[in-house]
C-alpha cells in the first residue's frame, strides 16, 4: 500500500506534475497557455523576472510534461500539455467521497437546523 | 490576470496544497489516513525513515492544512482533512475542457479509422 520513498534524482510523475503546479508564476504560465500557443517573449511578458528564472520555470513545466515546445525554430512557440492535469485530477478524484461526504453532512445538518426553527 | 510572484515566507495556499502534494512519502502518508485517524507511530511505520524526517513531512501536510492534530494528548492522532483537496480539484478542473476535447478528438479519430477499415 505504502510506496518508498525514491532517490532525489529521479523523481516520479505525478511529484514532477504536483511540484509544477506548486508556484503562482507557474500557475500563470499555464493559464496564459490555456488561451493557446505563445512565444517565450510574450510568456515572459507580466513577470518582472530575469530570462534565466523565466528560463528555469518553463523547465520545470516541460519536465512534468505540461509544457512542450513548437516546431517553429524562430520564435519557438510553446503550447500547454493537458494529460498531465489529467493525472494530477484522477489521483484527487480518490478522494472525492471524503470532500463530498463531509458537504453532503453539512447540508443535512443545516436542513436539521433550519427544521428546528 | 496574471499574480505576481510572492515571497518564500509566505506561499500562497495553492501552493502549499500542490507542494505538499509533490512528494511519494507525503501522498502514502494520505492514503493511510484516507482510512482513518491514526498516530504518528503509525503513519510512520511503513517507513525506513528517522522520526525527524516523518515529522517534517507531517508538518508539511499540516501547513497545507491537509492534515490536523487530535485533541488526545497521549497518542497525538492525525486526521486527513479533505477540503484542500478540493480545492486543488476545483483549480485542475478548469482544465478540463483541453483534456475532455483532446480526448473526444481522438475517439473522434479512432471511429474514423475504424470506418475505413
Amino acid at each position: 500500500m505504502y510506496t518508498r520513498r525514491r532517490r532525489a534524482a529521479a523523481p516520479d510523475r505525478l511529484s514532477a506534475i504536483f511540484g509544477a503546479l506548486a508556484d503562482p508564476t507557474r500557475r500563470a504560465m499555464l493559464e496564459r497557455l490555456r488561451t493557446g500557443v505563445c512565444s517565450v517573449t510574450e510568456l515572459a511578458g507580466p513577470f518582472r523576472m530575469a530570462q534565466p528564472t523565466i528560463s528555469r520555470h518553463l523547465k520545470v513545466l516541460e519536465r512534468a510534461g505540461l509544457v512542450v515546445r513548437g516546431r517553429n525554430a524562430q520564435w519557438r512557440p510553446r503550447a500547454l500539455k493537458a494529460a498531465p492535469l489529467r493525472e494530477a485530477n484522477v489521483y484527487l478524484e480518490r478522494f472525492r467521497a471524503l470532500w463530498d461526504d463531509r458537504l453532503d453532512r453539512m447540508e443535512l445538518y443545516l436542513k436539521e437546523l433550519q427544521a428546528d426553527q
